[in-house]
C-alpha cells in the first residue's frame, strides 16, 4: 500500500499494490509492433509439476508489477498518447473549463480536490464542440497545483470545419477505431489488444493448441488464435469494439466482442449518501486487481467530475459512464429541467476528461413509456426513469432521440464508444421480455446502425432480470436487431427471491447468456438492491463475475481459455496445494479457507485435506489405481474389456438367478 | 437457543429454534387424512401491502415453531412411527448390537456418547437378516440412560420367510412407498407430501393459479395441483422416490421427482481431521433452517454410529449416507479388507437406525476401473475409488455389483432408497462426458430396473465437474438409460479455476441441470475442495442452492414458482423494505447488508437506498410515470401507439436529414 500524505481532507487515495500471490507481470511485444509492451499474468508453478508457467489475461495495470513506480497523485504514464497523436487526425486544445456544478455546486471542505495535473485534451480537427457552449459562464473551478493552463479561454475554431461537414464518414480523417478498423488501418490499439487475447499461450506452452476444448458456440467464430488483422477486421463489421477514448493516454486497449473472450464490468461510484472519492479510487484499482476488464463510475452525488478525473487519470481500463447522471445533478435533480445543452456540454465535460464510453438511453422513446404501466416493477434503470419522466414531462419526444446524430458527432470526435442503454429493462422476473423491453431493443437495432454511419463504436446494454427460459431469446433478438453489436448485459438476475445473493441469482444467467453469445457482463455485487457495494463487495462481485465469464468461454470452445482449468485440475490430483491456491481466481480465500482447518505449512504438501483425513483420500487411492492399471498385460486389458462389453447382459441373469433360488441373502463363509 | 447441560465431556448440542425473521410455521390438514399436520412456513407482509401472507416450502422441522417444545436428548416425535406400524407389514425387533467397531473403536473421553434413547427397530415381516450376522461378537457400547432395553439379543426368526422368499415382489405384503403404490394404496407419506409440494397456494391466494408462469420445462408434466393420486403414480412409475426408512419415526415425508419442486441436499459429517457430534448435529438443523430438504452424514472418523443416531433422532428430513464409508473404517481404512458381510452388517446397522437413502456405488465394475487411467483427474469419489481398489486388489468383479439383489433385499426391508452413487463421475472439466462416466452410468440404469424389481426406491447420483456445454447430455441420458428416476445431482462445477467460490461455480451448473430435469440437486460449500464447511459455509451452500432449485422451478414452470418473486418484487417496487427483507432466502443477511449503509429504523421505511439517494430514486420516479401514464386519455393514449408504430421509420428519416444539413451540432435558444 502506498502511504497516504498528511492531507486531512483529502488524503491521498491509498491503494493496493504488489503482485497476486504466485505471480508476476510479464510483457511480449507483438511481431507487428515490437515497442508495445502487452501485459500478461504469470503464475508460476512448483518444480514438481514439470509443467511452464502458465499465463493469464491481466487488466490490474502496473499495480501490479513491482517494477513500476505508483503516484496515484500523478496519475499512470499515459503511454498511449503517442499512439494517438502519431497517427495525426486529433490536435490538442484547451478544452472546457470546469464549472462548480460539474461537482455538484460543492464548495470548501465539501469539494473534492481537484486531480493535481492537468492534460490538454485532444479532440477530431474536424470537430468543434457547439459554438454556443462558449457563452455559458466559466470559472476555474479547482486548484491547479502543476501551473498547467487553466485559464478560460474560448474553443479554437468556430462553425463546422469542410472535412466534418460534408457528413459521410468516410471521407473523413479516420479518429475512431472504427473508422482506422474500415479504412483498413491496423492501429497500435488493436496490435496490443490482440496480443492480449492470446495470452501468449503459442510460446507458454507448446501443444496448447491441440489441447483445447469442444464446445457449442451458437454461430460465434472465435478463431484458434486471434491476429491484428482479426480485430480490424471485428472491429470495422462492428462485431467488435475496442474502447479507448483519444484522451485516455493510461489505457492499456482491450477487445469486447463475441469473438473474444468474455469480459466483465465492475461498477462503482459514490451517491449522495455514501462514500467518497477516496474510496472510489481505491475500488477501481481494487476492482481491476481482480479482474474487472472495464470499470463504470456511476457516481451520483457531488464531486462527481473530480472523482472521475481521479479514477481515470489512475486507470489502465476502459473507464464507462452514464453522462444523464451528471446532467441530472446540474439541473438540481428535476429530470424536466434537462435540456440538450447541458447534456451535450456533460458529453463534451467527460470526453475531454477520457471517459472511453457512454450509457445513452436513447432508446426510451416516448410512445414505449406507457408499455411499462402494467408492469411490476415499472421502470428500474436509474437513465431510463429520467428519460421517461423528461418525455411525460414534456410529452414530447426523447431528445437523445431527437439529437441522436448529433450525440454521435460528439461522441465520434473523441472516439468514445456508445453502450446504447436499456432504460425499460426489466426489474423483475415479472417483466421479463415484455413488449416495452423488445420495442426498445429494436429502437436500440435502429440507433445502432445510425451510430456506425457515423463511424461510432457501439454496443448495446442488456438486462437486468430474466428466468433461464428466457434468456437466449434476449441474445438472438439482440443478434438480430443490433446487426451483432457487442451485447453488454447486466446478469441478468434468475430469480428475485435473494436479495443479498444477487451476484449468485444474476452470476447464474451472466454464464448462460455469456455462453449464448455476450461479450461483456456487467457484475452485480451481494449489495445489489440493498445499499452500495464495499470494497469486499466489488471483489465478491468480480470473482463472480470472472467464473460467469469463464465459463463461458469454456463453453463456447474457446481455445485458450481450458488451459488454466486443466492446469489448477493437475495441481489438485498432484496435491501441489500452493499451486492449486494460485492458479485460482482469488488465491488468498483458497488459502485461507484451507488454512482454517489445516493451518500448517505442513500440510501445504500434504496428500490429503481435511474434507476426508490422511487414510482416506480419493486422490491418493486413484493414483494407485492408475498405478496399477499402467501394470496390466495386454492380456489382461483385452480380457476387462470384454467383460465391458459383455457389462449389460450380466446383471439381468444374475437377478433372475437370485429369485430363482428364493432371493435369500447368503454370507461367504 | 437451547442451555447446554454441564456435562463437559459432550454437553447437549445446541441448535438454533425460533422462527425465521417475519415468519411463522404453520400447518394444514389435507382433505384426505385431517390427522396430519403438514407444515408451511407463512411470510406475513406489513398491512400496506394488502396482499395476504406467502406460504413457502418449509424444511426446518419443529425448530422454528416456539409452539413445540425441543429436546434434543430425547429427539423429536416419532409421530410418522404409527402410520407406518398401522398399516401392517412390518415388526419391531430387537435389533443388532452396538459393537465398539460401529464406532471406529472409539473408547473412554474419545467416544462420543450414545444417543440416551434407544428405540426398537422396525423391519419387513417378511425378511430376516442374514443369520450368520448373529454369529458376529456384540457388546453393549453405550452408556444406557433412560433403561430402554439394550441386552444384545438375536434377531428374531431365521432362514428366509415364504412370503418374501418367492422372489416376486408383487406377491409380498408391501413396506415400500413404491411398493403401496404400485398396489394402489395412497399412504400417509403420500398425502403429507403433496400438500407440501402446494404450498397452501389454493388457499393463501386466491388467483394464484393464474398468475404462473410459461416455462420450458423438456418433457416434465409438473401439474396444475399436486394431489396424493399423483403422487402415488410418480413414485409407482419409479420418477418419484419418497424417502422414508420405517424406523424414521421423526420423519416429515417429502418428494423428489422431476414433476415436484427442486429439491436440495446438504453434506455434513465429521471426518478423522475434524469436527464433533455437537457440531454435526447443530449443521443439520442450521442446513435444514435454510432450506436443505434432504442432509446427507458424510463422517468418515470414529464415532460414525453414534453421530449418525444423534442425527437422525432430531432430523425430521430424510437422512442419507454412503454406507461404505463405515465399512471401510471397520477394516481399518485397507479398501482391499471390505467383505460383503461387513458391508451387509453395516447396511442393516444404518438401516436400523433409520437412514432414509444409501448411496451404493455398484455401477464402479472392474472393467470400467481403467477407463479411468488417462483421466486428468482419475476417480475423485470417495467410494468410487474405494470400490476400484477393491476390484483391482481382488482382480475381481465389485461385489457391490455381484450382491446387488442382496443390497435390494436388505434395503427392501426397511424402505431404504437406493441413491446409486455415480463413483465414476468427472473430476474435472477436463474429463467430463467421458467413457468411463457414461458406462457407469449406463449400469446404473440396469441396477435401477433390477432395484425396482425388488420394489426399492431408487434415484441416480450425477456430476460433479461438467462444463456448460455439456450439462443437458448428462440429462438427457440419464433419463434414457434409468427410465426417468430422479437424477441427483452434484453441481456440476462449470469450472474449475474457482476453490473458495465452487458453491457459485456449481450453482450455475446445478441451476441449469434442475431446469433440465434433475430432481434434486447436492449443495456445494466455499470450503469444497479445500477443507470441512464450518456453519457459515453451510448455510451459504444452502442458500446459494435454495436458488439454484428456485431458479430451476421458475424456468421449469412450476405454477407455484413464481408467486414469491413477485411478492417480493412489488414489495421492492412499493419500498416495503421489511418485507422483501422477509421474503427472501435470507432475512437476516438482507436486512444486515442494507443496515451497513442505512442503520436507522426510519430508512425501513424511506422511499430510497443508498444506491441512489434520496433525490434519485428509479423506483419513485416510475411511480410518477405510472400515475401519469394512468391519467391519459383515450386520444392521447392512440397517438402515442400511433409514434410507436411508426418508430422505425424515423431514426432513417431523421439520420439522413442530419447529414443533409451537415452534421453540425445544433442548440436550441
Amino acid at each position: 500500500m502506498n502511504k497516504p500524505r498528511n492531507q486531512a481532507e483529502f488524503p491521498t487515495p491509498e491503494v493496493t499494490t504488489g503482485p497476486l500471490a504466485g505471480s508476476s507481470r510479464v510483457y511480449t511485444n507483438p511481431k507487428a509492433a515490437p515497442h508495445l509492451n502487452v501485459p500478461h499474468r504469470e503464475i508460476e508453478l512448483r518444480p514438481t509439476a514439470m509443467e511452464p508457467a502458465v499465463r493469464v489475461y491481466d487488466c490490474s495495470g502496473p499495480y501490479t508489477d513491482p517494477a513500476q513506480s505508483i503516484d496515484v497523485e500523478t496519475g499512470l504514464p499515459q503511454t498511449r498518447k503517442a499512439w494517438v497523436t502519431a497517427r495525426g487526425g486529433v490536435e490538442a486544445y484547451t478544452g472546457r473549463d470546469l464549472s462548480p456544478l460539474d461537482n455538484g455546486g460543492a464548495t470548501g471542505k465539501y469539494l473534492a480536490r481537484e486531480f493535481p495535473v492537468r492534460h490538454r485534451p485532444l479532440k477530431a480537427i474536424d470537430f468543434t464542440p457547439p459554438s454556443s457552449l462558449r457563452d455559458t459562464p466559466r470559472v476555474n473551478g479547482g486548484r491547479n497545483q502543476d501551473g498547467a493552463a487553466s485559464v478560460s479561454s474560448p474553443v479554437r475554431g468556430g462553425g463546422v470545419r469542410e472535412a466534418g461537414g460534408g457528413g459521410k464518414a468516410a471521407k473523413r480523417t479516420p479518429v475512431t477505431q472504427l473508422e482506422f478498423a474500415r479504412a483498413g488501418i491496423i492501429t497500435d490499439e488493436m496490435i496490443f489488444a490482440a496480443e492480449r487475447e492470446n495470452l501468449g499461450r503459442a510460446q507458454a506452452l507448446p501443444g496448447a493448441e491441440e489441447r483445447h476444448a469442444d464446445g457449442e458456440s451458437f454461430g460465434a467464430s472465435v478463431p484458434e488464435f486471434v491476429t491484428p488483422d482479426f480485430v480490424r477486421d471485428e472491429i470495422a463489421r462492428g462485431r467488435a469494439v475496442l474502447p479507448a477514448n483519444i484522451n485516455h493516454g493510461e489505457l492499456e486497449p482491450m477487445l469486447i466482442g463475441r469473438n473474444f473472450l468474455v469480459k466483465i464490468n465492475a461498477n462503482i461510484g459514490n451517491s449522495a449518501v455514501a462514500s467518497s472519492v477516496e474510496e472510489e479510487v481505491d475500488k477501481m484499482v481494487w476492482a481491476i486487481r481482480w479482474g474487472a476488464d472495464t470499470v463504470m463510475d456511476l457516481s451520483t452525488g457531488k464531486n462527481i467530475h473530480n472523482t472521475r478525473e481521479w479514477i481515470l487519470r489512475n486507470s489502465p481500463v476502459p473507464i464507462g459512464t452514464v453522462p444523464i447522471y451528471q446532467a441530472l445533478e446540474k439541473v438540481g435533480g428535476v429530470a424536466e429541467d434537462l435540456t440538450w445543452e447541458i447534456f451535450a456540454d456533460t458529453l463534451i465535460e467527460q470526453a475531454e476528461q477520457g471517459v472511453d464510453y457512454f450509457t445513452i438511453h436513447a432508446g426510451v422513446r416516448l410512445p414505449y413509456v406507457p408499455m411499462t404501466a402494467s408492469r411490476v416493477t415499472g421502470i428500474v434503470s436509474r437513465g431510463g426513469s429520467i428519460m421517461a419522466k423528461w418525455c411525460l414531462g414534456h410529452h414530447k419526444e426523447s431528445f437523445l432521440y431527437e439529437r441522436f446524430p448529433e450525440i454521435c458527432e460528439i461522441m465520434r470526435a473523441y472516439d468514445v464508444t456508445f453502450s446504447l442503454g436499456d432504460g425499460l429493462r426489466p426489474g423483475s422476473i415479472a417483466d421479463a421480455n415484455d413488449e416495452a423491453q423488445f420495442a426498445e431493443l429494436e429502437t436500440l437495432g435502429e440507433l445502432t446502425k445510425v451510430a456506425w454511419d457515423h463511424g461510432c463504436q457501439v454496443m448495446i446494454e442488456g438486462p437486468g432480470h430474466v428466468p433461464m427460459h428466457k434468456i437466449k431469446a434476449n441474445m438472438d433478438k439482440q443478434l438480430k436487431e443490433c446487426g451483432e453489436a457487442p451485447f453488454y448485459t447486466l446478469g441478468p438476475l434468475t430469480t428475485d427471491i435473494a436479495p443479498g445473493y444477487d451476484h449468485i441469482t444474476s452470476g447464474i444467467g451472466a454464464a448462460m447468456i455469456g455462453w449464448f453469445g455476450t461479450a461483456m457482463l456487467c457484475y452485480v455485487t451481494p449489495k445489489e438492491h440493498l445499499g452500495l457495494p464495499d470494497r469486499d463487495d466489488v471483489k465478491t462481485g468480480v470473482i463472480t463475475y470472472k467464473i460467469a465469464a469463464h465459463a463461458a468461454d469454456l463453453a463456447k470452445g474457446h481455445p485458450a481459455a481450458k488451459i488454466r482449468d486443466d492446469a489448477l485440475s493437475r495441481a489438485r490430483f498432484e496435491f501441489r496445494w500452493e499451486d492449486q491456491f494460485n492458479l485460482s481466481l482469488d488465491p488468498d480465500t483458497a488459502r485461507d479457507f484451507h488454512d482454517q482447518t489445516l493451518p500448517k505449512d505442513a500440510h501445504k504438501v500434504a496428500h490429503f485435506c481435511s474434507m476426508c483425513g490422511p487414510k482416506f483420500c480419493s486422490m491418493k487411492i486413484t493414483q494407485e489405481v492408475r498405478d496399477f492399471a499402467d501394470g496390466l498385460s495386454d492380456n489382461e486389458r483385452a480380457d476387462l474389456q470384454k467383460q465391458a462389453d459383455e457389462a449389460s447382459a450380466g446383471m439381468a441373469e444374475k437377478a433372475a438367478e437370485f429369485k430363482a433360488k428364493g432371493s435369500q441373502i447368503y454370507l461367504d463363509k
